[in-house]
């Protein structure tokens, strides 16, 4: 059986190309990484992707990862259904509005069309369709909270597609929580925040900035909406993970009330939170670089590959057996290896293929290795590489594969911290790149003219800064303090 | 923060009667216990479930042990568009013929409506699509096999709905494969019907009868279809999984063709193969009884529950503190486990609810309990209590829990062996009820018969069964061999 993480034979000649380079096409450069990665193709389903396996194993490597904090704060998993009555949508107006012009609607089913009223629409979110379960389940304070997550497919029509970013249907997981108090359900929709926030730092190894979106940006529906984001190598910014306190106006809508210890019927507050295949796209737009994709080692497919060398079957013998006994080793240590003992490809061709492809360390072992008693391994973010002694080499890859974890998270907040500017001035909004702190007088006009005057977007309002009162750097007008600009994915 | 696996308040007075027993009405039983024990609830979109935290758990078990079984024998996971364009299933005669009248159409999207030819139908098995990607990634005999699953929601329009067995939507694995011979194909749609029944017999705890299908019965589009059969407790037959051999029907439709060793142009040869949520199904009607649900430990969203007895705060407190200790002790083990503290909730009453609920094992644990450093151990199968030492209570319970799951498969085996019968007369096909073992002339026109005068279909031929010619019990034409006969689901 052929191994499915190696290589794939090269199917046209401009496969085996270069990609374009980040500073010539940073976009360019992406949708290349990411179809010459295997991680994603385009479909015949406008919109939609195929997620190959090399990009849906970093998927899965985040969803465990998410689902053991998600289930170390007392959540459970359920399940909804993926059609949503077109009715029920429309029972929020602001939900209604800002998505009955994205979704994708069922008329036909079981060879017949629907009756008017009887039609679905593929779901966008889940906020009314679980509304109408919670409303059955809760009855008394002693019901409450609640708290679900749902790993699921959504589905919003996109104009401008582009894999893992934008596309028209994606993986997510959304949790959707129940409360007897307002306040519950803030400290949870924080709380929620901080997990995503954790997320990011410790396993993608990608630093955010923690804060309130504005009210034009905030999620319909809800009554505050926050969000992490993260800057991209291009210095744009990438919301990476939202939370909702979404009050009681679904409550109301589907009339999702609970007996208080008091005996009177009270709706109950609600919070939502998600994340998404985009983080996919967050990660490689983070740490990748002109060679290919680099993922941090604690969500990364393959952590370790060894590369068998040798040219007769007398040379690779010998290495072979040492090679899986290194991986054996390896496996046990709990590192994903993978062992290359393909004779059809050259080094060199493979080296390249693997630093395409994302494994973050190489180990490369040939017949005169062997006779020393060594291996070379190299690390594929700084492409460092080092000779280690065969009883070392385990022990050593799990020391690169710590240190290259941190290393990349500390490129990233330095990339962030060099590019995150107090602005003051109209000069300096047009000027500087990145994350702009600036005044704003807080109306929906002075938002709309940074986004058409300068192609920027109000991001949040972050945890983290002491606000400070100022004048808006477009009006004038006082500002209760500052607020993060940047252009945006 | 509430613990959601707790019991909740109960709703309505009814909620408190009694299931209705399986002798009584099977069927009601069935039903009654889904919604009882939490595990599902229909909901406002026709023939679709709402998998509650219960019964999902059970699912999250399953996938974890069949993601492992997949993973072991190479697969890979990949994700693929659950909008599949209406054009693709055209391509194979038998599949449109079958799955057209069961398709959800999607005719409108983004606003408007989609223009003919560019409809979608949400996938109801994705063939077709994951053929679309094959033709791309193969181009060589070096790129095979590739061995890809995928996890997913599917939809088929069901007119005959029924929480678990037949919904509209629902959640299951889906195996695809390429291989560059027929023998490679078949050999790896025979693994994977053995990965299903060593799942079925090692963790869901039931056996089954392996075999291949009809004509009448095949997937269509496949070359041979394989399935597991299980037998429920009313001795209706369940098909718990099945396998196909798809030649090379898909690979011409879409034009998935390899360049051989010889440099030759071949289509590959495929198979296919699936189990879904209905599983959760086949596990309640196999091990429940008249109390509620019985599960496998191995499957087992909860295994043992500490229910802290005790009417004044001074009598709760040493005993929750003992009780927390030995749940955090459990965990250690591996034991999913979880305290109950609830105070406004009589004993008697959360035994019928975790009974209800289908958690294995019960640790009741009061002052005079720890006075005398025991604890009564209750086995939710056979109901035996014992009496155990605090010291032993883990350890103990660990062995119940083996015990258990070994219980719950030899009463299933024994079962389906008594109600298995050789059939040789149309006297015996009506009065015998289960398995019936039976010669059939192979012809369509007497596998109607068997439906229309018998309420039987075939299930399969068996594997282990040794096949030896005979006459068919209805026409006594010439037969090849015994077919499983039997009522299904």
């Amino acid at each position: 059986m052929a191994d499915p993480q190696k290589p794939q034979t090269p199917k046209k000649g401009n496969d085996n190309l270069k990609l374009p380079t980040r500073a010539d096409d940073f976009s360019e450069w992406y949708i290349q990484l990411v179809k010459r990665a295997k991680l994603a193709d385009n479909s015949d389903v406008r919109g939609s992707m195929v997620i190959r396996p090399n990009g849906y194993a970093i998927w899965e490597n985040m969803q465990q990862v998410l689902d053991g904090m998600f289930k170390d704060t007392g959540h459970q998993n359920a399940y909804f259904p993926v059609l949503i009555p077109e009715s029920y949508l429309a029972k929020e107006k602001k939900h209604v509005a800002d998505f009955a012009p994205q979704v994708a609607v069922v008329t036909h089913a079981g060879g017949k069309p629907l009756p008017e009223g009887e039609r679905y629409v593929i779901r966008p979110t889940s906020e009314t369709i679980i509304n109408r379960s919670f409303t059955n389940w809760v009855q008394s304070y002693r019901d409450l909270p609640i708290l679900i997550n749902q790993w699921a497919n959504v589905m919003r029509w996109e104009m401008r597609p582009r894999l893992f970013l934008r596309t028209t249907e994606f993986l997510w997981q959304e949790g959707h929580t129940c409360h007897a108090t307002e306040a519950e359900a803030t400290e949870e929709t924080l709380r929620m925040l901080d997990v995503y926030e954790r997320f990011a730092v410790d396993y993608m190894a990608m630093p955010v900035i923690k804060g309130q979106k504005t009210e034009s940006e905030k999620f319909p529906g809800a009554v505050s909406t926050y969000s992490i984001e993260a800057m991209m190598q291009d210095k744009k910014a990438l919301q990476a993970g939202t939370s909702h306190m979404l009050g009681q106006n679904f409550a109301k809508m589907f009339d999702t009330q609970y007996q208080s210890k008091e005996g009177t019927k009270e709706y109950v507050w609600q919070t939502s939170w998600g994340v998404s295949t985009r983080l996919i796209g967050a990660l490689i737009m983070t740490h990748s670089d002109d060679a290919g994709l680099v993922v941090p080692p604690k969500l990364a497919p393959t952590q370790l590959v060894i590369i068998i060398i040798g040219k007769t079957p007398e040379e690779r013998g010998p290495v072979r057996e040492k090679a899986h006994a290194l991986a054996a080793e390896a496996k046990k240590q709990g590192i994903r290896v993978l062992v290359d003992d393909d004779e059809t490809k050259g080094p060199g061709f493979k080296y390249a293929e693997y630093e395409l492809r994302g494994v973050c360390l190489r180990a490369e072992l040939g017949p005169k290795d062997l006779a020393q008693n060594q291996a070379v391994l190299a690390r594929r973010d700084n492409k460092a590489k080092e000779t280690v002694s065969l009883d070392a080499v385990v022990s050593r890859a799990g020391q690169l594969l710590e240190e290259m974890q941190q290393a990349l998270y500390d490129a990233a907040k330095q990339r962030m911290t060099d590019n995150t500017f107090e602005v003051n001035s109209v000069e300096e909004l047009k000027t500087k790149d990145g994350f702009l702190l600036a005044h704003w007088d807080g109306t929906p006009e002075t938002e709309k003219r940074f986004k058409d005057e300068f192609g920027l977007t109000t991001r949040n309002r972050p945890f983290d800064l002491t606000q400070e009162p100022g004048t808006c750097v477009l009006t004038g007008a006082p500002s209760p303090g500052r607020i993060v600009l940047a252009k945006a994915y």
